[in-house]
């Protein structure tokens, strides 16, 4: 066997194993019981151990600098391994372990923290991840290298923080006159009124999941309390929550987790358990969950059939027609929690998390200051004050478990779902009448060949620009934005 | 650290690896989408390899030759830790991973064999696993050793095959007389009349799994076509099927795989995740699930119970009284398939493939006389000619799999159930009166005190003995099996 052979078959076994770690993260979800937690952690934790040293064995360092990849694909394979293989054996082990001792006691304490509202309780441990991660930034940069790239690089390979900040500074003052301007105009959005079957809800469910064209042959849904995704090649799995007060969240959480689980599964078929095999970053992954749920699925053509779905499901919800259903589905208000907002909203959150996590990890703000700066950021974007710290600073378990660098590509996503709506208009001609019938078919059809199918092939700005032909831009998405609930909003 | 701290924070990442493997076994056979499969087979496979490799690290065995065990629990632990060892170093690797590979492929072409009743097509693939599990026996056993006891010893640690072809020659001629003088009596069991709804058989199939003292904190029931149970400490899972033609089969299933699953479920804690964390022997394991589901399932205490909640389910079901449903619920009829034998049919079952594959292992029995054979036997012992292969020789999925060795494990269960029931009674005066009122718990609490608490500690006859301060003995089992069907058949 040539080297090239010898690493690609140790790392489909590495992929093998790495997989199985995620069918467990979906066990403890949805089936595990829950006296099983202490043991799972440990069998977790081993796994991820021996994922960890495979990433890293020096083996791997040998073929990587004995390969001679020969196409365009294993050239991919190989800077997918070496980029695997750098940053494993940068961070000493000793600290690796620290971090996932601390982080995984930190997630324990901030829920008990944001339950009471205590930020002053949480500080010294988030002090302690900050100064971990901090360590780690360090090792990965190595010297005089930028500590949040570092950081950033390990969800959204290649972005910087420098070209996030301009990228985001550019859209702030778009997003914070739109948000004004909607509040300001003095209409307000109908709501539906229930009762809505929690049963009726998951069969609405699959058949917004069949409608975006998840195989369920090699998925399943399910409930969870937080809707994810997880699993890559012949099994992604999907999750959705019900409340009895309000269908969208069911119905637009599974549309948005069928983006996610899609691209997985529409990955070409030969990079299956490669370092190719999977969606590129979280960036473009998020791309697609978007252009799922929002684009596409609270357009005005799906929500037209979706509309027809729920009456006969719940009968007529207290709204007059498609028009009513359209608007309740894209009602935007002012809302603490990022999780909950609309399209408008939502990326000013980011924007705030963006600006704080950046400047705590190059060491520019400190945890002690870090609530008031939430606070003073909050209302001068959204107008309103934060009311308690579960409200702000301690809403999301991210920082607590360590994911500095994470947030930015939520909004990247967007960004990019912006650049691909644009592209997907202007070549799929028939995309909003099928929409308009219950079928994405023409719409994530032109999604998986453009974008999904590649998995790993490209870089994550890479993807999108083949994809659209255009250099990535912010303008496709602000422009979506103030045009749709431009209209939506008589303004 | 000493050698044996070493052995054992090792072994115990073993073991957390190695009960991924069943969380994923589970997941199979329950949850995993139909397209899955190969990916699976896949990670599975890798996972088994770290595993196997793992258990025959040069290191184990250093630090077997330098342990120091100082009190029964290390002395145990050394001794499984050292058993698993000497096995997975015997046998090649390139064996091992042609058995898995063989086996394998067998299941799927024993499957089609079966659909077609077609043993001339299966014979040289059921030749190739015999040959090969004959190589790992001669591995195994070494010079001189006993090939089918070799086999034997990975099931039933300490068994052989003669003595239990002894025990099993005293049983064989106490159960034909038993069973041609209940199907010569002239009398017919009732049978209930429904219809069962399955939604109501799955929530009987968990009051059954409460009142037997099942930990639904440490575990769940959901269903499968062949029910199991899977997992060991706290998360062990159970798994039943329905049938809308009759109820016993989920309820019995259920009460069958809690015996394995409490037995897993109350392992002395301090065991978690160590060689002796677990069920010691398949027999000791099948002792609990036969005496939960017969010995006290069975009963008429129980069944009398277990009247009045079939009855608010499903009505009066046709039969007159508790009586009645307690006989329908022990009919005895001669059928071809194992798995759906009653008490007294069951372990014929079971001596004729003991003997048979006995004897292939052996070289005393070629494959393409297997089929005559079965079918010689078949007709001594239960009166009828086998009709079809599928219903014979090819019904199981033992051989095919390559499991020689496994199947005496169920009758020593059944034996071992006769001997723990019998000193139950003697020990514990108020097992019956609970049981009447749905509760197992003074039966259940005899057994996870005597028995199952002690997980590996002890050899499985050893387990057994202490628990009854006698001699295993096959006296007991047929003693109460004549009793019991004795009086219900009036012979």
């Amino acid at each position: 066997m040539t080297a090239y052979a010898d690493l690609m078959a140790f790392t489909r076994e590495t992929e093998a194993l790495s997989s199985v770690l995620g069918r467990l993260g979906w066990d403890q979800e949805t089936m595990m019981p829950s006296g099983a937690a202490p043991q799972r952690a440990e069998e977790t934790g081993v796994l991820e151990k021996v994922v960890h040293a495979r990433r890293m064995d020096p083996r791997v360092g040998d073929w990587l600098a004995a390969a001679d990849p020969q196409d365009a694909v294993a050239k991919a394979q190989v800077r997918q391994i070496r980029r695997d293989f750098d940053r494993a054996i940068k961070v000493p082990g000793a600290l690796a372990a620290e971090i996932a001792r601390v982080t995984s006691l930190a997630q324990g304490h901030w829920a008990e923290a944001r339950a009471a509202d205590d930020v002053a309780a949480f500080a010294p441990v988030l002090s302690e991840v900050v100064k971990l991660r901090r360590e780690e930034a360090a090792a990965l940069a190595g010297p005089g290298g930028d500590l949040y790239d570092a950081l950033l690089d390990g969800y959204e390979p290649g972005a910087t923080a420098e070209a996030l900040t301009a990228m985001f500074a550019a859209m702030r003052p778009r997003l914070v006159a739109l948000r004004a301007a909607i509040l300001g105009s003095g209409q307000a959005a109908p709501t539906l009124s229930g009762p809505f079957d929690e049963a009726a809800q998951m069969r609405l469910s699959e058949a917004c999941a069949r409608a975006f064209g998840y195989d369920f042959d090699h998925g399943r849904l399910d409930r969870a309390v937080h809707p994810f995704s997880a699993g890559s090649g012949l099994d992604c799995r999907i999750t959705t929550r019900t409340s009895p007060d309000e269908p969208f969240g069911s119905m637009y959480s599974t549309i948005h987790e069928v983006g996610h689980g899609c691209y997985e599964q529409n990955v070409a078929p030969e990079y299956l358990l490669t370092p190719l095999g999977a969606g590129v970053s979280m960036g473009v992954h998020e791309s697609q969950s978007r252009i799922y749920e929002n684009q596409l699925g609270r357009g005005r053509a799906f929500t037209g059939w979706l509309h027809g779905q729920c009456r006969e499901a719940f009968g007529d919800m207290g709204v007059a027609d498609a028009e009513a259903f359209y608007r309740a589905a894209n009602a935007v208000q002012t809302g603490f929690i990022r999780t909950e907002a609309d399209e408008v909203h939502y990326n000013l959150h980011i924007l705030l998390r963006f600006d704080l996590e950046r400047d705590l990890i190059r060491g520019d703000l400190e945890v002690a200051d870090l609530e008031a700066a939430w606070n003073a950021r909050f209302e001068a974007d959204f107008g309103v004050a934060v009311d308690r710290a579960s409200n702000g600073v301690l809403q999301d378990v991210h920082w607590p478990v360590g994911l500095f660098g994470y947030f930015p590509t939520y909004t990247l996503g967007n960004v990019y779902a912006g650049c691909l709506f644009e592209a997907l208009r202007a070549e799929v001609p028939d995309w909003e009448a099928a929409l308009a019938a219950g079928d994405a078919g023409p719409a994530t059809g032109w999604l998986r060949e453009k974008v999904q199918r590649h998995g790993g092939l490209m870089a994550p700005r890479e993807v999108i620009e083949q994809a659209t032909g255009k250099p990535v831009s912010v303008e496709p998405l602000l422009d979506y934005l103030e045009a749709k609930f431009g209209a939506l909003y008589d303004i």
